[in-house]
């Protein structure tokens, strides 16, 4: 089995080719769900909603967030009655975020409530949210610590980064078909997606089993930089990095997670800086990272796939 | 100060006459609420919605519900995702849920959200929803007891109906600034509305503190009668009146609300019926009482006040 960890739209790029390469019963990709958030009453989970929309292939490709052929009527009519309008909610996404909230007032468990809406949005793979319990992330800004849309949307990522809290982290309830898939042993490879390493991949590490688990494996870990040529592709990663004195490039992002990734994946654009990861021990694979439709997708699913097994049966 | 008791469409555009008449100091429009579901997570108040979306001139013409240049995104996708799809939604009109079920949830009454509603719908007129507590019609059939929205849109009225209960209407909180005009002893007439006699205007009568107001008044009730020609211009209520064993007639009307109507606003098609409603004790006004546009719904609204001045001076 192969695990991936996933945040929203490289995260998201990455989970399509590798459902194109993997069956059901080898990929689980676990989502972030730290930048979840409750906002006009419906229960949002941004990461999981963009990995299932792409899986799906009803994502809005512009945005990054959000569906295709979106229309925006509730939130004209929502502007026009002094209802607040800074997370927009296109009209055919509200029909995720209703039934969700509804499914989660009635005593269902997030990750049951996604399974029910991954099938019938025809997602075959095992999409699974980090955590049944809120985690939120907290920015601590320049402008105070914030709760995180507020610092990601509302302020549009303005204010200067200083650090990161996942609050109910600790207590996170991991769901039950991770845990089984934790425990089983029968993973041979987790993959880290090109997601931001802050707000996407470190919330998923936060939770204590998932933790504790990628640090006493026996599988190779892979990760996918989200950092390109200097920046990234989407989102604030690259302004992060930079605001907390890392290099924002794929060396800056090797050294961020230090030790317990074992091999890198890293974009032509960034071919040079190839010897200076090995120096650090690590495996490095060179290729085209940037996944712009469905079939680069599966391309570089495919290397990462390969680059993983190679990476097991040295191990 | 003049009072009307208002169901949904019928009851919306004498309101929108009665507006265009009467200053906002003089006029208050109590609305049905026994109608209110919880459907989706949302709070749902159909009639006053009808009631703010008439006046606010966003109302669709067509349907009698919801609003005008509406779109069904929202429902497209939610039936994608296998979600209740009976009970009609528009994107537009969603706005109105989301904020009203928002600030319920934050210890919001409903006569507050309403008029905040109604202030930013840019309507001067207080709508004053009949009760802040749940009241909620169940309709007796020959299908057994049904909530009033199975009855009503589910089953699309199909049901035999047998009767009607007012669930929570003794208990039924009296908005503050309704107490207030009732206390106030400065009414000089009651309108009730062309609304279903059973199911819209039934309930605010079914509130104890308003029954025993109009019981005891020493000023006009003045009802215009919902059923023209025979039939009830929109609804059921002249499927109600023959299942019930009444004649589906103005004189039928005229009956069922019996002594406490002391002036009768019949249209000319029923202008035969005078005379037998005059036997009964009442004052009849003959007129136009087709609302199909605005000032259709003003000349009503005059003539219906004016009528309501006659009967108040000769008390």
């Amino acid at each position: 089995m192969i695990v991936a960890l996933a945040g929203g739209v490289g995260g998201a790029r990455l989970a399509v080719g590798l459902a194109a390469v993997l069956s059901p019963q080898i990929l689980t990709i676990v989502v972030n769900t730290a930048d979840d958030f409750e906002h006009l009453g419906f229960a949002i989970s941004p990461d999981l909603d963009t990995v299932m929309y792409t899986l799906a292939g009803v994502a809005n490709p512009a945005t990054g967030w959000g569906r295709a052929q979106e229309t925006w009527n509730f939130m004209l009519a929502l502007e026009q009655v002094g209802g607040d309008t800074w997370f927009k909610l296109g009209d055919r996404d509200l029909a995720v975020h209703v039934l969700r909230t509804l499914a989660l007032r009635r005593g269902a468990s997030l990750s049951e409530i996604t399974r029910v809406l991954a099938t019938r949005f025809g997602i075959r793979h095992p999409v699974v949210p980090m955590s049944d319990s809120a985690v939120r992330t907290r920015v601590k800004t320049d402008c105070g610590e914030l709760a995180f849309q507020d610092y990601f949307v509302r302020r549009s990522c303005r204010p200067r980064v200083e650090g990161f809290r996942f609050v109910g982290s600790r207590k996170a309830r991991v769901p039950a078909v991770l845990l089984r898939i934790i425990r089983s042993g029968k993973v041979r490879a987790v993959v880290i997606c090109p997601s931001n390493p802050y707000v996407s991949i470190a919330p998923i590490l936060s939770v204590p089993t998932i933790g504790a688990w990628i640090r006493q494996r026996d599988f190779p870990v892979i990760a996918v930089s989200p950092i390109v040529g200097g920046v990234a592709l989407k989102g604030p990663a690259d302004k992060m990095m930079r605001e907390l004195g890392s290099a924002a490039t794929a060396l800056g992002v090797v050294r961020h997670y230090g030790d317990w990734v074992d091999g890198w994946v890293i974009d032509h654009q960034d071919a040079r800086l190839k010897r200076v990861i090995e120096r650090q021990g690590k495996a490095v694979l060179v290729t085209d990272t940037v996944m712009n439709n469905r079939s680069k997708s599966t391309r570089l699913a495919k290397r990462v796939v390969a680059f993983a097994q190679a990476l097991g049966s040295g191990k």
